[in-house]
């Protein structure tokens, strides 16, 4: 089978597929009020992408590239994207669909964050993420997991 | 009864007491590595508040504050307060230590933001706290709840 990660599109479908999804929040709400404001046209693009089993959206992840600028991660500091809400719905789980998402954010080229949820590290290990070393300033309550492309090296250590 | 909000000392004792809470992670581990390596000393100061039932640490906070040139919530730009791990343990919900150390943080004046977790919306309405307007390059995935001291307002509107 091959799977397919598409750049989502914020329309009513899509934003009603979102409901479906845990992590669903004031991000997922903005998009909806925008678009009934006409704030956003119709099938505008979205930071999420995601994969289709059929007709049905069944994986999803966020994704921004962060300007060199913000960069306290990275060495040399460099765009790099931030990666967030990364979630398979629960009956398609264990199926590669999670591996996807992630790998095609890989596949950019650029360093990668994320603040994974709980109970998620085997699989960020896998994918070769590490933690990094904790400064109270910059990461505050989050536990951030970093991706490092050939050459690149974290920024404090 | 009168509930008492300390500032947490690092030492080994705090840092045990630490591990009963479910949001334990990269700070707290790496606070335990810097009292090891000495790169910390016994009783330093840390970025917690707590507090003590008897000799058992119950409920706990952490709070940094925020330079006004990295303000990007308030209007006019401030330094203010970020607030994360609040956290009771469950033996000790419902007898007002949550709100206690709320009251604690609200209680220096400035404005507070804060990333809570799932289903705690309505001790957060309560405490005054509301919404942010979303904006994907600074909220990320985060469900950011703020708090406004009379005379400030949000930056974006």
């Amino acid at each position: 089978m091959s799977i397919k990660v598409r750049k989502l599109k914020v329309n009513f479908k899509t934003l009603e597929e979102f409901k479906k999804f845990k992590e669903y929040g004031i991000q997922e709400l903005s998009m909806l009020e925008d678009l009934e404001a006409n704030i956003v046209e119709d099938d505008s693009d979205s930071p999420f992408y995601g994969i289709y089993f059929g007709d049905k959206l069944v994986a999803r992840m966020s994704l921004y590239e962060v300007d060199s600028k913000s960069d306290r991660y990275f060495y040399p500091p460099q765009d790099y994207l931030e990666l967030w809400k990364l979630e398979v719905l629960p009956d398609y789980q264990g199926k590669g669909f999670g591996k996807a998402l992630v790998q095609f954010a890989q596949n950019f080229g650029l360093p990668i964050k994320t603040n994974p949820r709980v109970n998620s590290s085997e699989f960020w290990n896998k994918m070769g993420f590490t933690s990094v070393n904790y400064e109270v300033d910059r990461d505050r309550g989050e536990n951030p997991l970093v991706w490092y492309p050939e050459g690149v090296k974290p920024q404090n250590h």
